[in-house]
């Protein structure tokens, strides 16, 4: 599974072929059909194996930091920090997915809006404990603020692909995080 | 040109076949490869109008606001205002290509590079304009602002494709233009 998603990440939904596929998991044809169902199935499946990974690691993120906030830094640490340049430049499995797949494919597209949700609900319950702790302006609601973060951390994950510059890229950060304030 | 782009924009480059270009452009194979080249010609000509045509419409757009901010604000509003469905859930197509191509495809990470500096330009030209107005706080050098506005604005062509809802637009719109005050 892992193998697959790392190709699909890299390639993309379309330009993968079932030779790809066959290559990558070292399986006979009619052994991958056998395990996997067809191509779609398995993107399905890696797309919603990447969502869940990240859902749960940036819960876990959140619910582990010393302060709200700090959460929320570490989230954007890091994405910009300490990455490689083939990571960095492969982007976010999710965010590649949705620029090239919805709204045609309604699945992708129920998929894609489901990790958008729940990924801003994670940010929201934390900015609002934030609020609380006086960490962050209590002028725009929770879910507003969440909404604008993770539309920053999307942002990023094109920025960065597209070679921002690690000055670009701290700018994008600082202002993101200070706007909180 | 232009059939083919709005076909690449929709599909992705890797999803888009010779016979749908054939069917688009309503060419033969042969006059279609005598005219364009192959389909990778086809495309990077595609993504290189888009990529003028923006930066023309954006400069243009920043030149005759009535002040440098209302420029910026105007870019967020004819993204986010006032566009049918079809035209948010199709994205950018800049962002799409990003997605999808680079960074193992050179020649549109080059692309995208020089379109990513080219618009920030533009941007920085406009926010050095706007803090010698008193018009955005001086805090923050035009070009990391201009890192900041681009981010934000790569962001909703992925968020808005994914299902955004309005309200979540608006915050995004409001809190993004807000913190460069």
């Amino acid at each position: 599974m892992v193998a697959a998603l790392l190709l699909f990440w890299r390639k993309g939904y379309a330009a993968t072929s079932i030779e790809d596929l066959v290559d990558a998991l070292h399986l006979s044809r009619s052994s991958l059909y056998d395990t996997f169902g067809d191509k779609r199935t398995l993107f399905l499946e890696a797309l919603t194996f990447y969502s869940q990974t990240v859902l749960t690691n940036v819960g876990k993120l959140l619910q582990e930091s010393p302060t709200p906030l700090a959460g929320i830094e570490k989230i954007f640490d890091d994405l910009t920090v300490g990455t490689t340049a083939e990571t960095d430049a492969m982007g976010c499995f999710m965010v590649n997915s949705i620029a090239e797949l919805t709204p045609y494919d309604a699945t992708v597209t129920d998929i894609a809006a489901l990790y958008s949700e729940s990924f801003q609900q994670l940010l929201a319950k934390s900015l609002a404990r934030a609020a609380a702790q006086g960490e962050v302006s209590k002028a725009q609601p929770p879910e507003a603020m969440a909404a604008y973060v993770f539309n920053a951390l999307q942002g990023l994950r094109i920025v960065m692909k597209a070679g921002a510059t690690r000055a670009q890229v701290r700018a994008i950060r600082e202002i993101t995080l200070n706007s909180l304030r």
